[in-house]
């Protein structure tokens, strides 16, 4: 049995919320341990505010009229927690379940108050592991709520840039915070296709290695379903991005269409290079077929060489190695000499002869 | 002859009906010996009441004006029963058909004062077959009828959430019922493609098997035909649900709406997931072709290296059991050893070509 | 050379049409000696007359002005009997090219009076060759044309119903009736494309056969085409139906619009089903591939392990074969068998080596 | 190295007019030799005059203004008549450069007076080769232009339908001319595809050969490539088929719509052709490589069963060609003919075991 | 370890941009060498004058109010002088990030009174390489803009253009320019697919070259990859020029549409050109294959030939070198004779065996 490293993509766990009431809120993914954090950012152009509480109750009272409120809840375990600042902003019973559910897929549902946006954060956990993790956005007239399966670094961007008094991002409101953090999302894709590129130039170096290997053909199914899960993450971001930018109603500002506009232009880049990425993946299949027969070749005209020279003359040797009592060559005197000189000639002969054939 | 399972769903039956006038009722599956079931659920806010009948007639009895009727009939093989009931609510004709007709495919119709969804109920049978059942509902403005082949435990979910006075079932109309229904089908279809990467993780495993077998072969393939039979239950639904979703009219609340946008949801990534499993099934043959060329490969390199090394030095042997009279070597007193001392040096020479082509 | 049967649709003739102008009727099918028949089918719900004539202008005789009137043709190579019923219904004389135009593809096209449409009928003819029969339907306010190239059976079951007083179809108008000929045609799709799943079966048992035969990659291509063939006959029939369904105008009745809708969704089943169909096929030669290169390393491991155990016996025995003086081993007592011990040692050994590489 | 015929479609010419000023006439095909033609026809239902002439001017002066003049150009690389051809009717400066761009693909651009129209012809040179010819028309009130990069015979079907009095032709404006001339070319196509059949025959029956040989999958690579480059030429004339039926303003009479929709017919007869004859032909690559295989475990077979059959004979015959002096069986009166036996008998054992094997 | 060239285009860098705030301009190409040069070109029908300057500022005299400008940007890594230029021009922030980001795929975007094109020059540079270079034009009421990595020569055949007093470039606005340079790039995509096809001929012809060699399964995949980019950079352009020519407001004049038609048709043939060589390269690798099996086959002939010759022969002669003492044979006077002769008999029927099965 061959041995072998498991690099891609984690299964997601078999539903854990299946056969429940619609609208009951599970959390399904891997990630139980995670405790939950409730982190609150409050800021307008002039002022600027960041708060950890534990209780969703302790984070409400930092809200602040004038200003634009971003929520941010790592880890997803703790429903309760959620439930409650569902209830707080008024959130569809679908929106809470949505939230904890880490299969659903990236998505946009509009609502009359507010924008719910689902994504999926593509990252490298510290195994190497490719995550990937289920983010929620929902987007009010001037707050952001965003939920995280792991508090990953991938914000601590947009948060630096939110404390420095003089950015855009200052100067905008929620909406552009929500493309903000779309936009780290969808930046982080760029680091993980690099990767792939990365992986199929070592599998394209490793299949002219000198033995043929079971191990590869593993490897590249395996990156053959890791592109095909990126794939399954970003492209329905395309829909996202290009439904959050043509949106109606006054959620979306006019200038933040602009930006929003780019934000699909990127998800775009990002599948035009996971297609291309996928394409060449396919390929290496038919690569590594066509290494291992042209090895076999290699082998077998060692073999044929080999015994298509020594097999004749061994039948001439055996010939003279006959008892007969006839055999009046045996007696002559220089027989053996002209016998090694014929030898000798077949040999060269057939060196020759594969030599211009080019197996030599 | 290689003996195999099969284990694949069940090819459908040649449809008992063809050449029959359009809009007669034929059972054409393969459950005939179950035995038709009524059964009716009477609920609303505060009331819920369940019957079992024998007749049709026992069960339009307790249909109640204030409440939500769900009629639900297991077992199809009766058609009369059937065409008794498609009387009773005023069902158009080709509808009686099609709810015995199991070839149909998933669709919905609108009709005036009622809508007629088909879909197909996917899970393992006693056996671990992998059951296709079809499964028809009609929706109207306070019953959901409903038609399955066989009686399941599919359903039972959504029983024991009716039984219960506190769920948001309860307070919500047929449309509402319908929804929690066709919910219940598609949660089987996340169990049951998780059996098929099951199966792909199996097949994977036994690809690397010392012995190449043709067995494998039919079942990847006996996976390919599983699988485009799944994805032709699954994937017309997804216009099911988009379909209701839209719907004009007051059949469907607006409320429920937002539940059923959550189906599709849901019916989009079992879409996704089977396009994924699709993918790395058809993957498999090329896998299996690289193995077993890589096992050839082996193969050919133990037969070339004991061949090659064997073959010349025979050669030698043969030279020296030639019978000529003169030949000097034979007479000397240490030819002997130093031939053995050659045929040793060659030897040894071979297998360090061998070791230095990474052959050993 | 292979000889082989081929079982596939026969390739249409050159269009014997070509170069002549538009409009011109020249039957270019293979069924010239078909005899043209007429019949002339009258019903309403009271009455049920029909007749055979040999001329178009007895059979104009026959038409009664409040019944419903179906003009059946088989035999497309009179086209003077079809240019005259032709100008007797004025149909366009592009109508008339495509009626005998036997290469044309499934099609609706909509006239002021009167619709026309073209399918192809797939049945299996009396040598197990599976036949492409063009057949042309014209629909006006109270009467079906139809045109056959060979009068088949697949009408009868239609016949039978119009004679029976109480059958739907006799209360229903001319377009029920082209509804109940197009769902006659598309019924029998469904036996012929259960043959092609028969095939399929077929020709996996066959692959395991132990004789690799290049005769069924013949079969397998064979299929493909007919596969395709049908494929073609069958999909663009799709847009008849559905366009028929959505026709404005009073030829189709609002009642026939469901029935016709019942027929579009019967066509979706039959392209489904070859959409699978065609899916398994072309995984065949896969299959195929995979088998022979199983046998061939069965070939090479018998090779390898007689080779392997053999040859270097054999150079063990050629040692002790040579002619030296002085080889000492000779004149001992047991060497013979001592040396034989060791032969049968390294023999042993061997096997146990096969054995654990699992090649026994 | 392989010696090949190529009977592929010529590879256009690089563009000579890169990089020269958009709009500039510049003929880039291979037919510089063939001199310009002109050729007027005038017609209405009474009258038919035609007239070869050498310059443009004494063409001119033929039309007449009730009658509907068809001006055809053979021979492309005098651009400056073809200028001021264009000048006279006011045609556009880009129609000018297309008429002479041969690597134009099929396509139609309406103008206000007129509207231009780019099509392909495929025919069968004179050398056997495919002949890809660019050709254009500009419709205008009442008449048609044609160039032509070489007169062929293509068209003369059409001019002898001219010429006679009674055709439908003559008593129909210069709209049903464009479409005769249109429906010429696509009558073509089908001798062109019926053509490609042939070859995938004739490749199907090579491919069983009994030697191997890389000139085949070289035409079948070049047959892929015709074939790509036939449906290149084909497919977008649909769209101008189709865009030509559904065009407004006064140019296209609403007579002459039935017949540009039945020639819209015939082009997706075609382009159904091509589309099967493609995936045929790319099966083809799959058929070789299955009978390659086979052919080669037919030759591993034959050394298989001669090396496991003698190299066993061998080594016993080599035991006993040992010359240790205590080998008591060398006495024995009968040892050499019980030995013989034992050898005719391994033979027959072995002969029969892959008789069983069916390897016989 | 295969050495090999790689020829592909260049990876795009990773993003250096990436984390950073949108809309922050940051050069992310391979030319950061590249010295800034600022080149302002401004005519009309009468003037036509030519300026080289090394600062904006410089430039900004240049501009004339009844002149249409050319301002030409060569290289991009000076951020600087763009932003200056932007705000000069008031261009949206993200338009400085989008010229400055060559991995930003081809895409058009309107403002308000300004449009924004992205487009990818294709050529070779000194090396033989592939160059893919991003530019980027935005076009106002009598500006173009256009912004290049590196100043190549594509241009200039424009720029002789404009020099010339009477040609069409000169009497039309600042739209016309615009699509004169785009026409220039699309000019020289036809260089670089007519490379490729030059490229997949070579390959062909070296699939049948005496030894198979992993190089070439190398080389067939850096051209997939290359064909997969240059596809990247040529299809998103398709949609530019169609909404070019769609594009409602005055910045584009209604004579210009009919060029921009022109161009897209260009484009077209570009791609379909693009998507034949796609196929084509595809199929070599299965080609390739197959001439490695027939390779593969000639060898094993040559073994199987020589082997199943001798290796019965040399058993004979064993047979006759046993040492019984009862071996009447040896003691005949011709047998010696004799048997040589059955041995060339075994040995001219094997021969003629072998050229009835044609593998001589």
């Amino acid at each position: 049995m061959v041995k072998r490293k498991r690099y891609s993509l984690r299964r997601p766990k078999p539903n854990k919320a299946l056969h429940q009431a619609p609208g009951t809120a599970t959390y399904v993914g891997h990630k139980d341990s995670v405790e939950t954090k409730l982190e609150v950012i409050d800021y307008n152009k002039k002022s600027f505010e960041r708060f950890i509480s534990k209780t969703p109750e302790d984070a409400f009272k930092f809200e602040a009229p004038d200003k634009v409120t971003w929520f941010n809840i790592d880890g997803l375990s703790n429903t309760e927690d959620i439930e409650k600042l569902g209830k707080y902003y008024e959130l569809h019973q679908l929106i809470i379940e949505d939230i904890v559910n880490t299969n659903q897929r990236p998505k946009i549902d509009e609502y009359e108050d507010y924008i719910y946006v689902v994504a999926k954060m593509l990252y490298h956990g510290k195994n190497g592991h490719l995550e990937n993790e289920h983010i929620s956005f929902v987007l009010g007239k001037d707050y952001v709520l965003s939920f995280q399966e792991a508090g990953g670094d991938v914000f601590n961007n947009v948060r630096d840039r939110l404390s420095e008094s003089h950015g855009r991002i200052r100067s905008n409101g929620a909406d552009y915070l929500l493309f903000a953090l779309l936009d780290a999302i969808v930046d982080n894709y760029f680091i993980v296709i690099e990767d792939i590129a990365d992986k199929i130039e070592y599998l394209e170096e490793r299949l002219f290695e000198s033995q043929p290997n079971d191990d590869i053909t593993f490897e590249i199914q395996e990156l053959k379903r890791t592109i095909l899960r990126i794939r399954r993450a970003v492209f329905p971001l395309r829909e996202v991005a290009s439904r959050l930018e043509k949106m109606d109603g006054d959620l979306i500002n006019d200038r933040t269409r602009n930006y929003l506009r780019d934000l699909y232009d990127h998800i775009l880049q990002v599948s035009d290079n996971i297609d291309i990425y996928r394409e060449m993946t396919w390929g290496l299949m038919d690569m590594y077929m066509t290494t291992i027969s042209n090895k076999m070749n290699e082998v077998m005209k060692v073999l044929t060489i080999i015994a298509t020279i020594f097999i004749p003359l061994t039948f001439i040797a055996g010939v003279y190695g006959m008892n007969f009592e006839f055999m009046p060559e045996l007696q002559w005197k220089y027989s053996y000499y002209v016998l090694l000189g014929i030898m000798l000639t077949i040999f060269v002969l057939m060196l020759f002869y594969f030599k211009r054939k080019k197996w030599l």
